[in-house]
């Protein structure tokens, strides 16, 4: 491609009145071709019509406001579980909605409460007979009768949600005074649907500059419920991915119409564990969720449809009201969005924007957002803030997704007058979108060489939640680490789920499968295992060459005696303590090169002794099969396993580094037996990857640290190298 | 009393034929008035006919062998589980005793297999039938038709055991070469039971100078199942209270008789974990052992029949073949036993033998055994030992047993001769005996002071294992560190089951209910917390004043949402790792006197951060009514919690130390809302302890380190104080 190419192209720029000129030159600079508002900003006549494609925001459940504040009874509700209270007599009463957050919720007293609501005595698990209970609507309180001492009692209740939850964080975070506190309305009422049709209408003939509308998202946040006191107890609940806050009695209405049966309000409350996407959902949950996503398409839909006949284009924002949406379905093209806007702080996440495949356009959001303050509250673009390294940090972190996955635009979200003070950032970003676009350009039309075994991960959400697991990263949730590392090496990753597994068995071209998490996560797949058509598969699939790699609590169902499903496989199982009186195999204590490490295929990058974060202990090995590559107090972190023809690896625990990236990476190889050919594009120098684009000739080594590194890459002939200087943060292209 | 009573009584000596000399001058030195056998020695004329009561040493199963070794189809006999074989085809075949220790084990092809056996599809959890299966006697293999590739199979199968394991390890042990393996015989079969009454009727008859018969113990053996190779995995299963090795067909078919239902293989098996005492066992294995206590009482009676008939008393030994004798159970004074010995490395050892109420003598054997070394291998009565240093540091321990409980007789084992070389050691004993006759006086006719509240340790257990888990202290049980704490200490301690709490409530008198141990222990308590009623009992009991102490993982049974049952009790519950979208609580970070531990009556004696052991994380509080006292890692480790008029505290773990056994001390007076008490006979300085004994006016001190210490004692007014002084392992006795 020529140069020229690399100027400009691309990239949106956040636009911001009152500081057009500035505007216009670093749009300028940065080779923008779109402008676009962010919370908070505006575009001013002069920026929108100065001939860049204007991007602009909505969110739709928040739109109409002056409707919503007559209309209680159309915003958004969900269940909440009471806090306990214990009886101490015959009669309870019990204040709804003590300890929640009074200005998100309201009871629902609209829906008849006997009919929606249940009552459960948690100290027995049964739930209180309806005519045992009565409820006070002016009191907020339910009283049950007959009620035992010492026995525990929860309500299950709907509650109408008076205050958004963006606008209740940006709000309360800011100090915003008595700015209005924005409702979401349901827009599963046809009333509803019919006031944000003509809305979105109204809306669509205010902005004739604009030609992508940037939906955030669609209709229904993802979960959050805020306490009370938000200094000791601010989050009571709050999951990316749970469905709580699409609930109402129309939506279980007509769910019960579609599948034929009923949910109770226990199907959504749980104990108060809710529906967290990190726990092995149950069947009726993922009935319900199917049953949100058709619906959210099908108005959704209607809302594209109307952008469309605008001539505009829709995008929508991957994260906030995002739920019912779920780009990575099969069914996400049937909105007829044009783009998918990704925010991304990790490499996963720029593989989980790259992996949707109902849009034409992927962008990215790039970080740092420009805000004078970052996530955690440190100074980013004001004194003591040194932004152009965030940038560098955040980039090469993406950049690992960038060189794997193709990416159709990047931009940036915030204030931009704030960049004015900061030219070495300026500079930096014009740079940075030129790495883009080249990289891009390496994958028009040509796909990044990967390893010939394929590897699949196994998890309760299979592909619906690829690339990811709740939202951003979590520390202490290892399949995130793990996915961190994958996004960025040269495999061919798919997701799996259980049900995938069962139906089809281990897809095609699949050689190692990869099980994570703790016990009944939906990462570990909790009770997705006691389907013995899981283990027998993967048992034979290993038996007849394939690789197993678990890690932390892999295929975790406790049966009596046995605690991982997989653990012959693997060659080991945990303790969770039931052991006492059961011998352990006494293995051969690892050493080797670095103490404590056996030398090994796997381990011949570690310079250090293992560090897996917070990992899993108790685990022994039922005999000399099992080779345990590293061990803490007699517990083996790392071990190997023969069965069949196949091999399993296991690994007590994640974290991403680069070392134990690599040591992933060994893993996957050798367990797809396939240690011979792990020299072909590697690269020796664990801080830095090699890309081998073959179309283009291009080998892309990449430095994923912040110092200046060299490294050898082999090439694909397995035999030959290049020895490679890397400035830090820097990259290097090499023509083949 | 006087003086010259403290010289002589209450003392066994064990004897050594060829050392009669030293023998009979230690009698006297010691005091002894009894001489023993023990095992490996004898005692000759001139000590049998020196004056001394006789004891001689009995083991019944193992007496018969010349008659066992032509009646292999008596030989006692148990379940076992084969090792899990993978179907890799629709025919699979497994070798029973493929990993067992076959000199140990043989199977039983005498009793019909398919009515005995089960053969399990551990995969989906299922019995194969028993016409998809077939036994082949001559290789000693089954072999499974219509098995599922990948799927795990097992066989449950009776084996004959071989060698009595007490024989096989002591010969293994001391590499007795071609020395007979002794076989024990299964005293269920009425023909055997002839055989043993007619044996030991002639040995009664052989040993007319025997004043006591010490039983080792009565017929059945703890189980201990070797494997094969006994470098890498001796022990496959070994538990000091599973009565695994006493089923037998006619066992299983009296007991169907006697309580209307039959067992399965599966009942005794359990997955390979078999019926270990840690795990809360079922009630089909609770009714086995009360059906084998029965059976042992009643044929065990016969034999102690024989013994009084001979004019001689029967004692019997509280370990190895104790399976079925029950010291603890309220039917353990049917067998007419006149002494319980009981062999004691700890102080709960001594309260155990102490706290049996079926016989008049109540003795301990202490440590040191008289043997070149010792348990773990180190040098105790040869070069580079201090056997005398090594009597000091048991002595202290069990001591503090001493102290709180009455013990009619000690003594010593092994082999005389080696304690020549070591005249220190001669005159220590000297003393130690002299400060234990001592002791034993002031238990005359008197109890020593105890707190006015009560405690109650809950374990599923109950009184049946008091002052016990399953044989000698276990590192890692928490409930044994507990034990061995309350075991010193100047409490009234009982212990009580689920079932005992359901039927009759807390007992009069118990102020606080103490439940310590892992999720699904005996201790804990496992499946027992599903009744509700022992939670609501409890939950009533706190409210109405009483108090609990929850350590590790108290009440832990999950339901939605909830770990503990008591967790609204203690005000906290765990996080096992499903609760990544439920926000938790931020309690005051405890600060005090010593970092990370806040001020408080129940830590007003620590002095350094706190040492639990390998304790317990994902604490959670629910609200400021949970005061931390202690945390590591935002995890909650020490805690108070106000509930009604009662209290509850959690401890995360527990280790016996001199500080923590202060801790729980204080724990247990605060729990039970005595806290104004607390100076009442205490002593300040935390290695040592006071006792005082009302009725000889004598106030006890004792010091249980093996340094000099100095402490202040509290007198019972609460105010009145005395300094004290006392040497390393040593003792004051104050008249007051």
């Amino acid at each position: 491609m020529k140069p020229s190419a690399l100027d400009s192209g691309d990239f949106t720029l956040p636009g911001e009145a009152g500081h057009e000129q500035l505007t216009l030159r670093l749009a300028k600079k940065w080779g923008a071709d779109t402008i676009r508002d962010s919370d908070g900003t505006q575009l001013s006549p002069e920026i929108v019509q100065s001939g860049y494609a204007i991007y602009s925001t909505i969110c739709l459940p928040r739109s109409v406001q002056p409707w919503a504040r007559v209309n209680h009874d159309k915003l958004q509700q969900n269940f909440l579980m009471s806090f306990p209270v214990i009886a101490t007599k015959s009669k309870t009463n019990l204040t709804l909605l003590a300890g929640f957050f009074t200005e998100q919720f309201a009871v629902n007293v609209k829906d008849s409460p006997k009919q929606w609501w249940q009552v459960f005595d948690r100290t027995t698990g049964q739930e209180v007979a309806k005519s045992k209970w009565s409820f006070n609507p002016r009191l907020g309180t339910v009283t049950i009768t007959g009620t035992t001492p010492g026995h525990r009692y929860t309500v299950n209740f709907l509650a109408f949600r008076l205050w958004e939850e963006i606008s209740m964080y940006n709000h309360l975070t800011n100090n915003w005074g008595d700015r209005e506190h924005l409702a979401a309305v349901d827009p599963m009422q046809p009333e509803t649907q019919k006031v944000l049709l003509a809305f979105l209408e109204q809306w669509l003939r205010d902005h004739p500059d604009t030609k992508v509308v940037r939906f955030t998202s669609m209709f229904y946040n993802f979960s959050w419920f805020w306490g009370s006191d938000q200094k000791t107890l601010r989050d009571i609940y709050s999951d990316w991915g749970d469905y709580a806050m699409t609930v109402s009695p129309r939506a279980l209405r007509l769910f019960a119409k579609q599948f034929g049966y009923s949910l109770t309000s226990e199907d959504f409350v749980n104990g108060g564990l809710y529906n967290s996407t990190h726990n092995a959902p149950s069947r009726r949950y993922c009935d319900y969720m199917e049953f949100i996503h058709g619906f959210v398409i099908d108005f959704g839909r209607q809302c594209i449809d109307l952008v469309h006949r605008h001539g505009k284009l829709a995008y929508v924002f991957y994260d906030d009201h995002w739920i019912g949406v779920e780009p990575s379905s099969p069914r996400f093209k049937e909105f007829g969005f044009d783009g998918l806007i990704k925010c991304v702080f990790n490499a996963f996440e720029v593989r989980l924007c790259a992996h949707s495949t109902g849009v034409k356009t992927h962008e990215l959001r790039l970080h740092p957002y420009l805000f004078p303050t970052g996530l955690k509250g440190e100074p980013t673009f004001k004194a003591g803030g040194n932004p152009t390294l965030d940038a560098k940090n955040f980039w090469i972190d993406a950049r690992r997704g960038l060189v794997r996955a193709p990416i159709d635009r990047i931009g940036l979200g915030g204030y931009l007058s704030l960049v004015e003070p900061f030219p070495d950032f300026q500079d930096y970003i014009e740079g940075l979108v030129r790495e883009f676009r080249l990289l891009k350009s390496f994958h028009a039309g040509d796909r990044p060489w990967t390893a010939p075994a394929k590897v699949a991960v196994l998890t309760a959400w299979g592909n619906l939640r690829a690339w990811t697991c709740s939202g951003h990263f979590t520390k202490g949730v290892e399949l995130y680490d793990v996915l961190e590392s994958l996004a960025g090496l040269a495999l061919d990753v798919q997701f799996l789920s259980f049900d995938d597994l069962v139906a089809d068995g281990v897809p095609a071209g699949v050689k190692v499968i990869l099980n994570c998490g703790r016990a009944g996560s939906a990462w570990s797949g909790g009770h997705f295992w006691s389907d013995p058509r899981v283990e027998a598969t993967l048992t034979e699939f290993v038996q007849q060459g394939g690789g197993v790699i678990g890690i932390g609590e892999p295929s975790a169902l406790t049966q009596p005696g046995q605690q991982f499903r997989l653990a012959r496989v693997l060659g080991l199982d945990r303790d969770g303590g039931e052991r006492v009186a059961n011998g352990k195999y006494k293995y051969v204590a690892p050493a080797g090169r670095v103490a404590g490490v056996a030398d090994h295929f796997i381990t011949t990058d570690v310079t250090a002794p293992l560090d897996l974060g917070k990992d899993v202990d108790g685990i022994y090995v039922f005999d000399g099969s099992t080779q345990v590559l590293a061990e803490r107090d007699s517990s083996p972190r790392l071990t190997t396993h023969a069965l069949g023809k196949g091999r399993g690896v296991y690994l007590s625990g994640f974290k991403f580094t680069f070392e134990n990236t690599r040591l992933l990476h060994r893993a996957i190889y050798w367990a797809a037996g396939q240690e011979s050919g792990w020299t072909k594009w590697s690269s020796a120098n664990v801080k830095t990857e090699a890309t081998y684009f073959a179309k283009a000739g291009k080998l892309v080594v990449i430095n994923n640290a912040g110092e200046p590194q060299t490294t050898i890459v082999t090439l694909g002939d397995g035999r030959s190298t290049r020895a490679v200087k890397l400035d830090a943060h820097g990259i290097a292209i090499l023509d083949l």
